[in-house]
């Protein structure tokens, strides 16, 4: 019987062994997923913010070009005051 | 024989299982560290991101401010040029 248990015990250890190896399993493909899912968000993302900066220099780039308009229209209108 | 033939090969394919479920196990564990490490560089990305359009939205308030001063410069020095 000895033998009998023995084998018996040594089966369910394997099984034991083969369920956690399942388990372990399953819950890494559910992180591999959450993961996945979270780089797509990540790369929306970084594409949103670098669309942010491409925009916002383009209005830096307009900001300066309205400066310099300033810049000139000031120093004719001084020129003329001075002549004046 | 027969029998034990069997018993072999049932053996052998849970082997062969197992060591299936091993290499699976091995393969998504390094799949897991490589988008851990992915998501490390995005968040890093992404932290840089926000920096430069904080900055550029500094520069952006700076610009405005200079466009106002210049602006109001203008004002005086046209109605001034009308006056004279």
């Amino acid at each position: 019987l000895v033998g009998m248990e023995k084998e018996q015990s040594e089966y369910e250890e394997k099984q034991n062994k083969a369920e956690g190896l399942l388990q372990e399993l399953r819950h890494l493909k559910i992180k591999v997923e959450e993961l996945e899912n979270e780089r797509n968000q990540y790369e929306w993302k970084l594409k949103a913010t670098k669309a942010e900066i491409a925009q916002l220099q383009e209005q830096l780039a307009l900001k300066d070009a309205e400066i310099e308009r300033l810049q000139s229209q000031l120093s004719r209108t001084s020129s003329y005051t001075e002549v004046a």
